[in-house]
């Protein structure tokens, strides 16, 4: 990412996860601080790229901010559900220290997406539209188990 | 508790909850040092009076400790879920800082307990009767959740 992503139009940023995400970040800033900055500019340590990736260690705690970024991603993925299918969802994180874990999604008594987690030290995506596919993917799992059993989402 | 826990039969203990409790607290008796320990002095500290309760401080964070105790607790559910039901139960907790929290048991993609946690500081039971129960009725509703919808316990 440069200071051009200010001007021009990023692919990816308007998908509809993308924006999800987005949302969520900027109702972090409470004081006000990332008003001027681009949405590709808030996110950008969403982006990854593979040789950044591979120079990033994996032993030892992930980074707090690292930890930050997967629970906002799950959480966009949480609002994106419930704006799609008008059910509540609600995602829980379970961390180790070595950066394995599982994070489900629920609505009701429904588990709408599980996903284990691993190397979340390194958690990161190519480019927004990479980044907006892996969101609306799990959007989309968590749809077809809603309409699969509905009735467990309502119970 | 006093030492006489060691000599008489104590109410409750044989309970199959309180059983399935044990069997996890002493699975991590990696040093055996609670080996001459009965049951009751292994589980003593889920015993909390009511006046023991009244004089825990609610404010602060909760005491690694007794989170380690609420963990367990629920570890214990699932235990008893998987002996009860023949399926995998596996729990997730999530909590505050202030004692505040939530705790799931998912098994396949069915939540089959839903449980908020709150001022767990003060986590604990009269008696191991009480203790017994609270744990029965959480793995009874577990049950009757798979019961009702098999095929998202068995997805």
């Amino acid at each position: 990412m440069t200071s051009a992503v200010a001007e021009a139009p990023v692919a990816g940023i308007d998908l509809p996860f993308v924006k999800a995400l987005t949302r969520i970040i900027r109702a972090e800033d409470s004081y006000g601080s990332w008003e001027k900055l681009t949405d590709a500019q808030v996110l950008k340590d969403y982006i990854v790229t593979k040789e950044q990736r591979r120079e990033i260690p994996i032993i030892d705690d992930p980074d707090p901010d690292v930890l930050w970024r997967v629970e906002k991603f799950y959480s966009a993925v949480a609002i994106a559900v419930e704006q799609e299918t008008g059910r509540m969802a609600s995602p829980m994180m379970k961390m180790s220290h070595e950066g394995f874990g599982r994070v489900i999604l629920t609505s009701g008594r429904l588990v709408v997406v599980v996903k284990s987690l691993r190397d979340v030290h390194r958690f990161g995506f190519d480019d927004f539209v990479k980044l907006g596919e892996a969101g609306q993917k799990l959007v989309n799992e968590a749809k077809a188990m809603i309409e699969q059993f509905p009735q467990v989402a309502d119970y």
